[in-house]
């Protein structure tokens, strides 16, 4: 890299502390940037800063909005007695491109995992039990991922919302539709007969 | 992506015209923009601007610089008869890397394909040429990619620079080190064949 000229190197630096992207990537990407014209590197660099500056966190559901309320809080068409709590924005999209959920959603930004120093205080467990104490809330749909930490945030979030008379549930475990019962690791197997359902 | 806020969107796009991101490393990559101090998102828009503003083209051999001269091109200990002629500045990185190429360079910008309208005129090669012409240089070293636009352009530069009293060489073929005889193609194992020496 001692090659590159110092802005340059800055530029793939920069590229290469991004998630998923390594030396090499990094590399081809500064280099893209390098044959874009001006006004294209401008309008990149411009994109970063105003993401950065004027999204911010929705004050019901912690989701990404730019600005006031996010477009799900705030449609008429859905129903605010039901809200699904997620990890992670990306949750949220995957959700919603399943067309089947038509209540709100909650955000927490992370799970709680003692491993990356990440504590209840760290995410959005409080907005969401003021939330529910508030009222109007009549069930709350845990939907963290099911690995170790997502059940370990679902079972503390739930704990949290005892008090409260608001039904908890947890997404299905189960065979993934598609999936082959031979490649079913045993544990989703368990889960999957466990949770059998009449037909 | 509908559920995204516009800034963040936007961002998202930029993201994924990036060569060799999709959709949704493009979105994960935004979302972790999101994610940095507002410093730290500053600091990154500001490389691409900055590299893109200061790093020009080295009036020498065309390689990336931040002005002036390239480092290679105003090093007195660089070899200026022997010149090393590659498609892309990171093929510059890839034979520096090697440690055994002491000369200097010569970066086409891209390679002669009529398939990506890209023609003799769009490359620096009257710029070599005209290198070539000014006198001083007794080998120029073709290391464009041995494919078939890597060679084309190879034969079209040997060709503009046969007036002028300079060897002409090219990169050997043959089977890469640590490579398996079983898994070489019929070209490679022909061109390792007939480019056979003497040990």
């Amino acid at each position: 890299m001692e090659y590159l000229p110092a802005p340059l190197e800055k530029l793939v630096e920069q590229f290469a502390r991004l998630p998923g992207i390594g030396g090499k990537s990094a590399q081809r990407l500064a280099f893209f940037i390098l044959s874009l014209p001006q006004s294209e590197a401008q309008a990149f660099a411009d994109a970063i800063v105003d993401a950065k500056k004027s999204v911010t966190l929705c004050p019901e559901c912690c989701n990404f909005t730019a600005g006031g309320l996010c477009p799900i809080c705030s449609s008429p068409k859905r129903d605010s007695s039901l809200i699904c709590v997620v990890a992670d924005p990306r949750d949220v999209t995957a959700i919603e491109r399943s067309r089947e959920f038509n209540g709100h959603y909650h955000v927490l930004h992370g799970v709680i995992s003692p491993m990356n120093h990440v504590g209840p205080d760290d995410l959005q467990i409080k907005a969401l039990v003021d939330r529910v104490a508030r009222g109007g809330v009549q069930e709350v749909i845990m939907a963290t991922n099911p690995d170790t930490e997502g059940e370990t945030t679902a079972m503390y979030v739930a704990r949290l919302l005892k008090p409260f008379d608001v039904r908890v549930t947890r997404l299905a475990y189960g065979i993934p539709v598609g999936g082959h019962l031979e490649f079913a690791d045993d544990a989703t197997l368990m889960r999957a007969l466990e949770g059998r359902q009449d037909i």
